[in-house]
């Protein structure tokens, strides 16, 4: 089969962790591994806090519950702290997500959203990716 | 705290994803996400068979069990599908994992072995790092 040039991806962006407490697991993050914490957001939309970590050209992102409605309680509360999302990059989201749907992938997101830092991002449905949940980011 | 220089970081080497049918999973981030394989291998020692995927400077790595007592098999037993492990590439394996050992991080490898291609390489224990598997790797 000839490969997709609608769909392309350039990079691991992030790794998102779901932590139950931010500042705990930032200390090991930082003080144990050694990596620079870059900085700190909160995404209201999503009820969560994030601690964000460059590692080369990826980073791995923290992530809190700020309510227990979030998604993040409630993927702890089901499965306990632990890799909750990986993200790959693309140069057009929308096309991306547009093609995926085409093929009939489930996705959450089935056109792209506002993310953090300007970004624009969908999410593909686990169930499509072998129990992955797999954000598609556009810087 | 000063950032220790004998723990560094360069990317994410790659993350590690237990699939239960290798060919069925090989053939979603193939023909469905475009992702081009790069190639497919078995790893003895640890009862997997693994394809490796190329994205950017960092990799997917779809793993099969080979038998029922693979630590795949157990996981997937334990949990289902999805990410198994996460690897960040670094340029000293030996020396990173003394150092955590020293700051008392719980190891499964106290000291660097040989993986896949000439890599050498080392795990944390999850108990350490939230539930979050994680290899080090020096390629």
């Amino acid at each position: 089969m000839l490969k997709d040039e609608r769909v392309s991806f350039t990079g691991i962006d992030h790794i998102g962790i779901a932590v139950t407490n931010l500042e705990k697991a930032i200390d090991v993050w930082q003080h144990v591994l050694s990596i620079p914490l870059s900085g700190i957001e909160e995404v209201p939309s999503q009820e969560v806090r994030l601690a964000v970590f460059k590692v080369g050209d990826s980073r791995i992102e923290l992530v809190e519950a700020t309510s227990p409605d979030s998604p993040i309680a409630k993927f702890i509360a089901n499965r306990g702290e632990g890799v909750h999302h990986i993200a790959l990059r693309t140069q057009k989201c929308s096309t991306t997500l547009q093609t995926l749907n085409a093929k009939g992938v489930a996705l959450i997101d089935k056109t792209a959203r506002s993310g953090a830092g300007n970004s624009h991002i969908g999410f593909v449905h686990p169930k499509s990716l072998g129990g992955v949940l797999l954000e598609i980011i556009e810087r």
